[in-house]
């Protein structure tokens, strides 16, 4: 059976198949607070067990506002032909990875960065919550 | 010649080039503020001008807080294979469309939802800043 939002209409996706999608990406978008506004920005991004682990730059607004902070990291994929799609939500406290054994175990993460700039801090983010919702419009005929 | 962020390395994509690119794609991501903390979902969108306009559903979460708050709105493309890739944000402030003109013509948009919900409010972001990055490592080895 399927869980579903009785508001929305969509499936509920739950919180392991939620893990298993973040598992088939690479890109993210986190979503953090900087001076009570948000901004989201892409990530490349890996999975460490139960943690999501990026890179940032250090100097860059993204590098100074996931420290230490409570951020949003998302990530979905979309069919524009069937409109289908999902996304996953996770929320929790962003870390810099410090310390010679956890960075070491971070540079070992297939992790490779995209842009130019030397991307030298790993952010681990410890999650709170995550959340999947899953559209699929060929379902809505179907009986649930 | 392109303009480069010297920390990242990433090319800064001009405004009228980033509201080009919003352009050309469907699906973008909003990202509120609720109890402080940062919240990213995706909405499929399209452009009126140089606003940005989606729809939710009544009593969801993503409703009652884009109303009348300042938000973030992200679209981005990449190519896996190449490590290409641009994204954009934009921050402004979003309102519900209201009045019979501007509901006339917001429902006139090619903005179909998605999930089986009834998606009843329309969502207009006027934009604050937009900004783009752009990722080319193919361009790393180019003179600038």
């Amino acid at each position: 059976m399927k869980l579903r939002d009785t508001r929305t209409g969509m499936e509920v996706v739950p919180a392991d198949e939620c893990w298993r999608l973040l598992g088939t990406k690479a890109i993210g978008r986190v979503g953090v607070v900087i001076a009570d506004r948000p901004i989201v920005l892409p990530v490349n991004y890996v999975l460490d067990g139960e943690a999501v682990v990026f890179r940032t730059d250090p100097g860059t607004k993204l590098d100074a506002a996931v420290r230490g902070q409570f951020v949003a990291f998302e990530v979905d994929d979309a069919d524009l032909v069937y409109h289908t799609g999902w996304s996953v939500l996770v929320t929790g406290v962003a870390e810099e990875i410090t310390g010679s054994d956890a960075l070491a175990r971070a540079k070992a993460l297939p992790l490779e960065p995209w842009a130019a700039g030397p991307k030298a801090h790993h952010v681990r983010i410890t999650p709170v919550t995550i959340s999947g919702r899953r559209i699929d419009r060929r379902d809505d005929a179907e009986p649930d």
